[in-house]
């Protein structure tokens, strides 16, 4: 069973008052450092350097109350944060969250949500460590991530991949589209598929990928987020090189093609045009580091192809379209 | 004379597409490290500690489009998150900026915020080094910032006043209530008042006082961001301590005055219970550092008091209310 829906009872933010809010953001995703007017982070890597990345969910834009939970939210808001941290082969250390919600939202929601950031932090080793609530129209969340980059090899950028290198991903490709397409139609979702409805919820990552990526020689990383191509077209672009991914590599599994069959849908779609994912898609010489597979080689002419051929599927994320 | 008012012509976000957006606020906050999934911070001080906070601001709620700019949105959300991390004795080393608009919004809202981004960043010796930008219904600006506290000292905690000490104020306090007051009146502001207007549109701060504070050994530092007997009272609290404020050195000066009798309200009522100045507010032994003067005394006693009095003006802001 998927469990979806938002609450819509019980006490509301307005009836609780800001401070109660705050008092249950901070027992539901608790840190000893937060509290103050900014959070102190000690560091545990000499002269390591400091990572640090942002990204903001809207209700009804990134997340609908009807397809996820409150606590999914949470996860996810952090994880793709994190991501962002990992591709940059650095290891995040902290998150900050900015919540903006209507008064009338139920205690539980924000509760839920942060809920779902104390279970992300913690599987990252690292917590909530400081934040901000107000009111607002529409629900907001914004999470800051803070990482840490220890030794002096460089960051994984997107303007670090060289032709020859191979094209490496850590995580599935297409799954997160697939399962908000069988959530969205309303179907009721075979056991089978609940895999997929749960990584469109949360996003399924191992931590630690993009340090083992950056010390195992990895040299351009960069996270889906928009969409297989649209990210790996941009990669591709700043590092002034092609790709051409194995269609093999990349084809839809047993699960994604299950689903599409469900739905009447393409499930190279979801695979090249998906996004939300956030797996992590790097380039490195010799061979894929530990839990990451080839889907692909760097090449010298520009753009991204599949097995030679432009992908049928290009499009990305348009946040004001 | 003080500018207010947001553009409401000319091509909209959704016109022009999200890349031309984040282009345009690169283009007006520009820096060398913005670009890549995250941003990486050369530390500039070997074993320095990471500072981090965040605030979230809501059109309508935390500024309106009829009494601001989006240029001072932009400096005034900067500047308050740099406050926080002034606060804790700590140097801001960056912002980052995620920004939810109607896709109706003239682009050229999004770039008088990111200059005034820039320019806030550029006054502090800092960079906007990454964000977000997507869809939302209001317009919403979260900013996180990140802060470097060097040394072994302890970073300016609200838990570390001690009874005897002096309390200290860099700033002014109730400037930004009574210019807020003043553009909200819709009264023509005598020129010698445009100050108060401008206190409340963007808070002037001498950057770098939260570190020269803690290197003259202050201990405690918060910042008049929800009231000064709030915030005030929040600190003694958390330093399970009391604080007797003199009278005269708080004292409605000539302009607070002015701008109270135009407008019938008793100036205290901006000193005690405005807010949004983002002035610190800290505890020293000794006497006052650089840029600080004293406003009072660290007592046994708990609570907030006036020359022994209680004070006539204590609430504070509260997000749902």
């Amino acid at each position: 069973m998927i469990t979806t829906g938002f609450p819509t009872v019980g006490p509301s933010l307005a009836q609780v008052g800001e401070q109660a809010v705050i008092d249950a953001i901070v027992a539901a995703s608790p840190s000893p450092i937060n509290g103050d007017d900014a959070a102190v982070l000690t560091p545990s890597t000499p002269n390591s350097r400091v990572v640090a990345a942002t990204d903001m969910l809207v209700e009804g834009r990134h997340f609908r109350a009807d397809v996820t939970t409150p606590e999914s939210v949470g996860r996810k808001a952090v994880i793709q944060n994190f991501a962002d941290i990992e591709a940059m082969g650095a290891r995040p250390i902290a998150a900050l969250l900015a919540i903006g919600a209507p008064p009338t939202t139920p205690l539980s929601v924000v509760e839920g949500l942060a809920r779902g950031v104390g279970a992300a932090t913690a599987a990252y080793s690292t917590e909530l460590v400081g934040g901000d609530v107000t009111q607002s129209h529409q629900l907001v969340i914004s999470v800051a991530a803070i990482g840490s980059l220890g030794g002096n090899r460089e960051p994984l950028t997107m303007a670090a991949a060289r032709p020859g290198q191979r094209v490496v991903a850590h995580g599935t490709i297409g799954y997160s589209a697939a399962g908000f397409a069988l959530l969205d139609a309303g179907v009721d979702i075979p056991e089978a598929l609940e895999l997929l409805a749960r990584a469109h919820q949360v996003p399924q990552l191992t931590p630690g990928r993009g340090v083992v990526a950056r010390a195992a020689g990895a040299t351009a990383m960069t996270d889906n987020s928009d969409g297989l191509i649209h990210d790996l077209s941009r990669l591709a672009k700043r590092s002034g090189v092609g790709i051409d991914l194995a269609a093999l590599a990349i084809a839809p599994d047993d699960l994604l093609r299950q689903a599409g069959e469900l739905l009447g849908v393409d499930p190279w779609q979801w695979v090249l045009a998906g996004g939300e994912d956030h797996t992590l898609l790097g380039t490195c010489d010799g061979s894929a580091p530990v839990g990451f597979r080839s889907i692909g080689t760097v090449t010298r002419a520009p753009g991204v192809r599949i097995d030679g051929e432009a992908p049928t599927y290009t499009y990305g994320w348009e946040s004001f379209g």
